[in-house]
């Protein structure tokens, strides 16, 4: 849908804005700046902050405050309704051929097991595709193991195929009969960790408790498996849905010298998972933006407002979360390019953009601001995310996507490691420089930034 | 104590012993052989197996059969009395200045808190020192938590220091009056998986609870602490000690060809911390021994008796587990050398060595056999450790110790962690490659070998 191409606008471009070029500064001492305090503090002082609860709740007091102690405009919390799930005791262990106890999390959208657990057949699958070749039926009183080796990916794009075993895989289960499902955590790493998120659970299945084990707790069960005993399992998954939780989202604003343009909208989330503090996930999301506007404006305003939201139910959104309610609610606004950080701390390596033909000269110059940091032009759809998913699609916005290094992401991921020892404050840093060399650009151009047409 | 030296007598021994040093083979295939058959049997078919426990009983079963199936003689399970703990349920949250749960377990030989928790406020000291200085009574009806830093090192040396935290210091915290203490786990990871181990009341306190936090908690902690504000935890930890519980050793025997040769004793242990399934500590360590012993006959007996310990309760024993047992009824038996494998699975690089001084030429021919695997002399004593401590003092017996690399030991070592996936299947059976070099050499030894005489 991109139709960025690099070429020779990248050199005139570089000469027209030296000044840009040299706005890359030096390495930050740890722990210092914007983006750092509120990664710290976030993680600190509100820790987990699943959506729905008094955490999240907190989490956006939080927020407005910091906000408004920042400087920003018209700091509100925005609440809406939405569809969260909270967890329960959960606990499960290996019966036969072995008893052996299992690290095991729920996912979810899981429904409960008995509160004295389920005592069950396990039946290991390989992949979810040997799931999918097992016969209707077939899974009548017994628990479906699902296997698979997520494979690291530095852009992440292990997380499509390996992450529909987990979204997926519970609800193909049910269809076969099963009384629940365990799968191999959507994960890389090899820690006693195991990785929640939600399952969606399709229209004509029944839910049934869904978990997901560490890595080493798979591999014990496919080590078992391959003995060719049968397995029993002794699952106890008390999580369930929350259909009509309280959240809400953090907005914010820094006004430009010319409010009659579209403003750029930058976002993140601020509820987590609770199995962690939500550090790379996301609160270094919302240090980066933040911070980044504010040094985007430090010698002065911007001619475009930026403006942060800081969403609320993001990880159980499936589409009523706080990018919904954002589009909701402020879908007569004007927007001009929407960019969303969610994928970590690690350093930015490369960009993608949604631009419309006509500025390819504004392209041209974000590329220009990238090049000196040795962030590089990728293909591919620059897409956004949930925050902003809804109001891009609502009102076609150009979007431009700053892409982190994701090769340890899924290490921490939805895991009890999203903690803040696992950032980086010198690559949280270089993140905080290249959003903010992007917004120079995008929120000082004067005409018009839209988007590829779409069909 | 060990009056070996590095000398001339290397070169000559190597001349003299080419077949030795020949018998340092190509890199295995991954998972094969003696040593990873039982690493991942008992890892997969018993899992955790704490002193005292079914899963210990089962685990001397299952190496009964394994020593028969492999070949052993006198193939014994010898049972004991002794004093254990046994865990119960536990959980910690931070309850002020903001609500934060803590991923903690309890330190062996805690004392229970009640069932419904100790709500007290948490003293910051950031280390066993600072708690040292505070006032006697000071922390009454207060929990004490103890921070410090533990560096990793190659020989594991950060042990002593940094466990100290965890085995002095609930003693210390209970002197100064406080209700329970908290420790930062004394390991080098930075993963949400707290260490266990014991720890150790002195006589004139009383046992109070004591839990260790996983680091990345600590931190938090240490956080918090630095704000000023007043901090509360509500902490329950309900394992107890368990003071007559079943043990027992498994002992099996290679015989040599000549049985009025004092023999060589090789030691591991069977028991293992209760929350990973004791891969590396000490799965592997049986795996190393049992192999080696096998491979050093098997071009032949060697000339003296091969026995292996597989301890009972060595986590636990604090001078009455499987080593103190084994010292006891096998006073009788004569011993020559004793060694123990129980520092991981990663290789051996050094080696030390407490033997007489009419032993010199053995000692060469020992470091002839290591030397071409790039394995060194060390200085400092060799001790063995808890399986083989209480014979070699008994017997005043030579020890050799080869030393494994432990810079990431401290990252496992009594967690959840410590499972099959840390343990690579190369280092593995290098270990076993070193173990058989020197057996080969000591069981093969006509003469009389001694330790250095002991005041």
């Amino acid at each position: 849908m991109t139709i960025w191409t690099r070429s020779a606008a990248l050199l005139a471009a570089t000469a027209i804005l030296p000044s840009i070029v040299s706005s890359v500064s030096a390495t930050p001492q740890e722990g210092e700046g914007v983006a750092w305090e509120i990664t710290e503090g976030l993680t600190t002082e509100i820790g987990p902050r699943i959506a729905g609860s008094d955490a999240e709740r907190r989490a956006r007091e939080w927020g407005k405050a910091k906000l408004e102690a920042l400087g920003f405009s018209g700091v509100a919390i925005e609440p809406f309704k939405t569809r969260a799930w909270t967890r329960g005791p959960e606990h499960a262990q290996l019966l036969a051929p072995y008893t052996q106890p299992l690290a095991i999390t729920a996912l979810g959208f899981s429904v409960p097991t008995p509160d004295a657990g389920l005592k069950a057949p396990l039946v290991y699958f390989a992949s979810l595709d040997e799931l999918r070749a097992a016969p209707d039926g077939s899974l009548s009183g017994k628990v479906a193991f699902i296997d698979h080796a997520m494979r690291r990916a530095q852009d992440g794009s292990g997380y499509g195929p390996y992450g529909d075993v987990r979204r997926r895989g519970p609800s193909l289960a049910s269809g076969k009969g099963a009384a629940a499902v365990v799968i191999r955590s959507a994960g890389t790493d090899s820690h006693r960790n195991p990785h929640t998120g939600v399952t969606v659970f399709a229209k004509d299945v029944k839910p049934i408790p869904a978990g997901a084990v560490s890595n080493p707790d798979a591999d014990l069960i496919a080590r078992v498996a391959k003995r060719g005993k049968a397995m029993e399992i002794d699952l106890t998954l008390l999580g369930k849905p929350n259909p009509d939780a309280p959240s809400g989202n953090v907005v914010a604003d820094l006004p430009g010298r010319d409010p009659s343009l579209p403003m750029i909208l930058l976002a993140c989330h601020l509820d987590s998972w609770d199995l962690g503090t939500g550090a790379i996930d996301d609160a270094s999301g919302c240090g980066i933006i933040t911070a980044a506007a504010l040094a985007a404006q430090k010698d002065g305003r911007t001619l475009r407002t930026i403006r942060v939201l800081w969403s609320g139910n993001e990880e159980m959104g499936v589409g009523g979360g706080g990018g919904g309610h954002y589009a909701a609610i402020h879908g007569g606004d004007r927007h001009a390019v929407a960019m969303e950080s969610d994928f970590g701390a690690d350093k930015v390596w490369q960009f993608r953009m949604d631009l419309a033909a006509e500025n390819e000269p504004l392209g041209a110059k974000v590329e220009a601001a990238l090049w000196p940091m040795g962030i590089v032009y990728h293909g591919g759809d620059a897409e956004g995310g949930a925050d902003v998913g809804a109001i891009i699609a609502k009102q076609n916005l150009a979007v431009i996507d700053l892409g982190q290094d994701g090769t340890h992401y899924f290490d921490l991921h939805h895991t009890p490691d999203d903690t803040l020892d696992k950032v980086d404050p010198a690559a949280l840093q270089q993140n905080v420089e290249a959003w903010t060399a992007v917004l120079k650009v995008i929120a000082n151009e004067p005409g018009t930034i839209g988007a590829v047409a779409k069909d």
